[in-house]
């Protein structure tokens, strides 16, 4: 039997397959699609090209729901064709990046946690059509994702129709890995019974309402590998500094060498953070997290990762061939769950998390913006970041003290947008060294975050800026005139540096 | 026997009884308070009074926290003695509030249930002296609380030593009514099993170490009243819209005629909106929140509400007389909780809340500033509105239009300070109309806000400031060098009308 019939095993399902033309020629203008993915992982990759195709000759607008980000450069194929209507809740791509910030298409950035809700309660529109990737369906109807279950189980359970993509690139071997769980309405919701990181809770695959299987498509393609680049000395410092601040939490008898199960947030930064715990003393540790990158699987192959849990796994090409083809070494330290579930306010809390993100910039007071570069142009979304930062035991933020070759400082005097409030942001992090902002009022925060956290040469002009703001007084002082100048500067002349009074708003 | 006497039924523990000026005496330089009080309600008084008498001929300064605000004037007494450095996390005085704005006293403003979190893992300064109110201990060592509940269960777990006020003013029949539970610490924690409003979970009263109960103090004096006003034509409007809200979510079937568990914060605004579902056809209503005020006392008369859940119950001098003389008709209508349960993000997203907080402004983009006058100087603080807004099912802010007569518009181009994102603000109600911001991209909400919330002689201003601002493009735009240009406009001219060009900046 031929390797994608095997992965059928309900023999009657197998009538249902068909090309990813004829499924993509289901999809009508107007409707909302639901598909799997997140964090390039586990999407569904044929119908969507397929549709994509349909629109050389064909003008429609569709509106997509996804997990987070897609793989198999679908959204830049959704935003050249400009079929997309709406987009929820996040992606990571240039084109459709554009896109968003055109106006061209309507984009709602929300929690992660939140779409599964939105879903459940009717507050956004319908799904039409569930496009699932899946590496089999059990004899007992049940579908088993892949490298991703993001939303997959909402979708499935909400969907008018579902259209499954069998794909054989993928192992049969994440049968087994997944626990889906699905909360009931709000009000008549039990508590979620998950104390520990490698509880299992759910079923090993989507429970199939057999009779919404409308069509399946048969595909052999990998995920796209990571877009992710290596630790550079930065970030090495960086992940030094998060060390350092870690180890005094373990001093003052806060956490323990086992620390606490660990979340990290997509990209770089934040793989080449968590790399960094590889040569520190932490052991026995557990992560819960959205997305597991490289970093956890050499930690998990170092010895110092007991088990992770996430809603995803996204690799970079050589982490993917030996992880993939050695699953059976990993399958006991692994748990996919659903997004929902990776991602729920309760279980953070409980577990008592500590969440590691990364900024786009931060203000003097401890204000994060995460999303949007200026204050007006999306880069990908808020993702999972607030789920966690708002509930995490530690909520700590990483990036660079400078961008653009020191033109960028992300240290600055107001955030140009705020994604997660003073209130939510514990700890910072950038290459020059942390600041624990934890029980001070605002004014006690500055300094710390001045000396600790910008760049040098921004450091006087930051000092200058508080100087002058707290003449006028205030909890939080500002000098409302110039507390966007930065950025003004930035946009008008190309720098945040004011090198010359003649250069000052 | 005595009728302090009475609620004392430990009898060793009568030996311990002192003045408040005795105990305050215990009270060194530097030390951490923890005292009851939550919105005026179940303050400690007689201590604090005596504390800041001893100020009178005595300098020190000591750490206060709090459930939430203090009545007995003690913020405002404690504020002119100059006898707070840190202030813990919530406060609503107007002498304190200039003393925070003036950095004469460090205010540590957050979500009021992360202050037991801080407490249990020790990120905030240990307590040194919890002092607690109480209407009676009991033989089995359990103290009973009376008009709040607060933070008084962890301050007494974790404080060094325990001072009780034992209040005969307050009724002894509010024991039964408080239910006492206590989460371990993050990583060892069970999910909370509550499930309804009217889930009883845990003990009646305070286990007390007796062992750490060092003295005794005998008080007299009911709880300051409320300071709410009666609601006016406004905010009868603002109810009115927020019922037509509320009608249109049972209209699309994502509510029935009972609604949800309300929360709502604090404040006249919030309580008339509450007072006006008087008149809805909504009922068998239940109440999960971090308050009751007067509103909810009537919705229960009025058979409307059915059980109410809080942390404290601040009310009116008539309102107090009548249910405080009448507890027995309440009792099994009502439970106080600690803040921690009754703000806790797990049990709010499981409820699935409707959660009505008040917003000071608003920005066309549906980021709410809860806290900061012209983005600097603190109002009260951020209370649980982060709590409940961030987990709710609807999370809705309420405010009228504008205020100072017009000079200040409640909603702008860019808020001043943000505590509630865009990610975490469903709905706006101002006396205009409502503004459902669910599942809308940024610029989608625009013309929502400003045609169905902001005031009409602000509109055709906001509309020029969006308009400009849609030129330059971007997912949220802005005018970056004018997004601040309406608060700079309040503080140099007093309005941010603008009423010619020669005002502009």
């Amino acid at each position: 039997m031929d390797a994608h019939m095997e992965r059928i095993r309900i023999e009657e399902l197998r009538n249902l397959i068909v090309s990813p033309e004829e499924a993509a020629s289901w999809i009508k203008e107007g409707m909302t699609l639901g598909l799997s993915g997140f964090t390039r992982a586990g999407d569904a990759k044929a119908v969507p090209l397929a549709l994509v195709k349909r629109a050389e000759n064909e003008q429609f607008k569709v509106n997509v729901y996804t997990g987070a980000s897609l793989g198999s450069d679908t959204d830049r194929l959704f935003a050249e064709a400009g079929i997309v209507k709406k987009r929820v809740p996040f992606q990571a791509d240039k084109t459709m990046r554009k896109a968003i910030n055109e106006g061209a298409l309507l984009f709602d950035d929300h929690h992660l946690s939140q779409t599964p809700e939105w879903i459940r309660s009717g507050v956004i529109e319908p799904i039409d059509y569930a496009i699932l990737e899946a590496v089999a369906i059990t004899e007992d109807g049940m579908l088993i994702p892949s490298t991703s279950v993001g939303n997959s189980l909402s979708f499935a359970k909400h969907a008018k129709s579902i259209i499954i993509e069998i794909n054989t690139a993928h192992t049969a071997k994440w049968e087994g890995i997944h626990d889906l769980y699905y909360p009931a309405f709000q009000g008549e919701r039990i508590p979620i019974p998950l104390t520990k990181t490698d509880d299992r809770i759910g079923s090993v695959g989507i429970p199939l309402d057999l009779e919404k299987v409308k069509g399946i498509v048969l595909t052999h393609q990998m995920d796209s590998e990571s877009t992710i680049t290596p630790p550079d000395h930065e970030t090495e410092v960086m992940a030094a500094n998060l060390i350092a601040f870690l180890r005094s939490e373990v001093k003052a008898g806060r956490l323990t060498n086992r620390l606490a199960p660990l979340q990290s947030g997509i990209g770089s930064q934040a793989n080449a953070v968590l790399h960094g715990l590889l040569d520190s003393e932490f052991e026995d540790l557990e992560v819960y997290s959205e997305v597991l990158q490289d970093a956890v699987f050499d930690l998990i192959d170092a010895g110092k990762v007991r088990f992770a849990s996430s809603a995803s796994i996204t690799l970079s090409k050589e982490k993917m061939e030996k992880v993939f083809n050695n699953l059976d070494a990993y399958r006991d330290k692994l748990i996919m769950r659903p997004q929902e579930i990776s991602n729920y306010p309760e279980i953070i809390r409980r577990l008592g998390l500590i969440s590691i993100n990364t900024a786009l910039e931060f203000d003097i007071y401890g204000n994060v913006n995460s999303t949007h570069v200026t204050g007006t142009k999306m880069m990908n979304g808020i993702g999972g970041s607030g789920d966690f930062a708002r509930n995490a035991r530690l909520s700590i933020f990483v990036t660079k003290s400078v961008g653009k070759g020191g033109d960028i400082s992300s240290v600055v005097p107001f955030v140009s947008h705020v994604d997660h409030t003073e209130h939510d942001v514990d700890v910072l992090v950038t290459e020059y060294g942390y600041a624990d902002l934890r029980g001070l009022a605002p004014r006690q925060r500055v300094g710390l975050i001045i000396a600790n956290c910008a760049h040098p040469m921004y450091r006087e002009q930051l000092w200058a800026y508080y100087y002058e703001a707290l003449e006028r007084g205030g909890h939080t002082p500002h000098v409302l005139e110039k507390a966007l100048s930065w950025h003004v500067n930035l946009q008008q002349h190309g720098s945040m540096l004011v090198r010359s009074e003649k250069q000052r708003i």
